[in-house]
């Protein structure tokens, strides 16, 4: 059976290329980056390469970027290390209603423990107007958390906006740029970010790695402690293999290719809108990810849906695979005021640069008959 | 030039069958474990595969294990979620003086946030008398952490005794077994352990990947927050490649390794003592991890001989890698009672099965010429 991956937002398969360079670090230069011996030396200068690499994606110094276990560390250590190493200055943090659980869940956290977090709305496309975080500064706000772009939705966010207000304000900005990394130009001195978080396995990386860049100055306290690594922020041996993995998959990732996804998006987007009626297109149409398709087929239960999709071997989402087993509608999808029935018919379909045009084709003439099944005994559809 | 890596204390060349096993989570079966489709479910599959494979070689249930980034994270985890889960019992902890960084850090960090802290000593051997373990215990006492072998000296402790005090006062028992696992047997029924702390990449399975066993009823506070998996005590999409790379290294040791080891570690000793005065082995001679050498060469400075050995293609230790940049001397040595002249001195020397007779004629040969050189141009050589 023909297989189409279309849940590249969840997770991506790794590259040959990221894949092949790993290997040597498997099974050859296997020693411990901390040892002062020769195996330890060469994972020592693969792993400073690879920070350096990584780095200059985002116009970072190699010094302001650690590595971690993922995207979901990161953020932890960027909210709680945040909070906890600023809190003399203030207790308030300023966040959105459709941020990932990786940072909402820091965020009850933090609420639980003396802090308190204010939840900025988002307008019907996802957006948040960087007004609104302007607004909400109070004198004891200490940072601003905002996604670069939406992992259901796709809705980029004017992340320089918000960065430059925080930087007026001196309040530090961290964004998640998970989903964005690699596919929308990300440069941290322009957008005045201080704090950002940038994984491996969404963009063809191995899964199990991540980083985040700490402007030079910003203080966090520690999320893993032990033997110091990472400047201390980060104890535990490197995981060099994923490390250079990651950094083969950032290095890989060109305008070439991005501007391949986009067309495909485009076409997967206007071919669904031609066949298929009573649909709703979810997320901004033109700020959005490259690879992002949110649409809601009205009157069906996206779960029925995917289900009958991954039976033709074609497999999507109905949103975050992390709350993929939720039965509970997308909170991004009703922050966006879209009515809990619609939300329930929603399907997310990410894709990658190997989607090529026939699978294009393929998935829109199997949504056309899934669809049209699945209304024809719904008891909900009009 | 011949090379032969003795430092597989601080981390291990991932074996072939584990490196194979890991490909196919890659470049095929690359879900994301969390997602419902067949690539989400072959993915998740293939985790609980790992989880039971791997609980069962400590006696353990599937659901009494939980993934994590490794050693580190099972630590900060273990104590830092069980001292908060459990603070409104008491605030006060016992662990000894000479336990891994990513112990002893989380312990400080427990103690400026309230907690108390006993660190029980060790004798000259590096043994814990479970007598002082159970002197320490107070009213207030919640939690109990020993490692259960030293990841320096290799000395093995009786976790048994100490597990037996620490359930009947109703006391979690800790241990980290990063050191043990797979070369010492362990059974968390038996041995009434409530957490474990185990890891991949010093057992030949990848870096980047551990687990924590969590005895059913053990309350802990998760320590990495976001979508809820692993329980929700450790949010973050599972690095499925890396555990099965895991669940393979665990499954291959087995007793002919381990005896292999013995012998081999058995033979390096007898050749070093016979052939080099004025030397000291650190650590209890018979309750020893069966890969682990630690011995002091008076008058001469550990790093001197290790770049030394470097040179000839010998990659040794002088203490933990975690720690080997810093000029301190090991506190696991000084709490031995090593006087720190002598602890300056020492080598470790951490062996795997892949080493053979001629590797360790070659070594000894080696430290001879070495040690000998060495003490000719020292100064305080006697």
């Amino acid at each position: 059976m023909k297989r189409i991956y279309l849940d590249n937002a969840a997770t991506t398969k790794v590259s040959k290329n990221a894949v092949e360079a790993m290997q040597p670090f498997f099974v050859e230069e296997y020693g411990n980056p901390s040892s002062i011996h020769s195996y330890g030396r060469t994972a020592h200068k693969a792993l400073e390469y690879a920070r350096k690499s990584i780095a200059e994606k985002v116009n970072a110094e190699s010094e302001e970027l650690i590595f971690t276990s993922g995207g979901t560390e990161s953020n932890n250590l960027a909210l709680i290390g945040c909070a906890y190493a600023n809190s003399s200055r203030g207790k308030h943090i300023i966040t959105s209603k459709i941020e990932h659980g990786s940072i909402l869940e820091p965020c009850r956290f933090l609420e639980k423990n003396g802090f308190e977090i204010t939840y900025v709305g988002v307008d019907e496309d996802g957006i948040i107007n960087p007004q609104k975080i302007s607004d909400a500064i109070r004198e004891d706000t200490i940072m601003i958390s905002i996604a670069h772009a939406n992992n259901e939705v796709g809705t980029i966010q004017d992340i320089k906006s918000i960065g430059e207000i925080a930087r007026e304000k001196n309040i530090v900005f961290h964004s998640d740029a998970c989903q964005s990394f690699t596919k929308v130009p990300i440069d941290v001195v322009d957008q005045k970010i201080d704090l950002l978080t940038i994984n491996s396995h969404k963009i063809h990386g191995p899964k199990g790695v991540g980083a985040l860049y700490i402007r030079r100055g910003i203080k966090l306290n520690p999320h893993e402690m032990g033997g110091g690594h990472e400047k201390g922020l980060r104890s535990g041996t490197e995981n060099v293999a994923g490390i250079i993995g990651f950094q083969v998959a950032v290095r890989q990732m060109d305008d070439a290719a991005v501007a391949k996804m986009k067309g495909r998006r485009d076409k997967l987007i206007k071919n669904i809108f031609e066949k298929i009626p009573y649909i709703k297109l979810n997320g901004h149409r033109e700020k959005r990810l490259v690879n992002n398709v949110n649409i809601t087929f009205k009157g069906i239960e996206g779960e029925s849906l995917l289900l009958r999709l991954d039976a033709k071997g074609i497999a999507a989402s109905t949103g975050s695979a992390c709350s993929s087993a939720s039965l509970e509608p997308s909170y991004v999808l009703l922050s966006m005021g879209l009515p809990a029935e619609w939300a329930h018919g929603s399907l997310r379909m990410t894709l990658s640069e190997e989607i090529s045009d026939e699978d294009i084709d393929y998935v829109v003439e199997s949504l056309i008959d899934e669809v049209g099944k699945l209304r024809a005994i719904s008891p909900i559809a009009r």
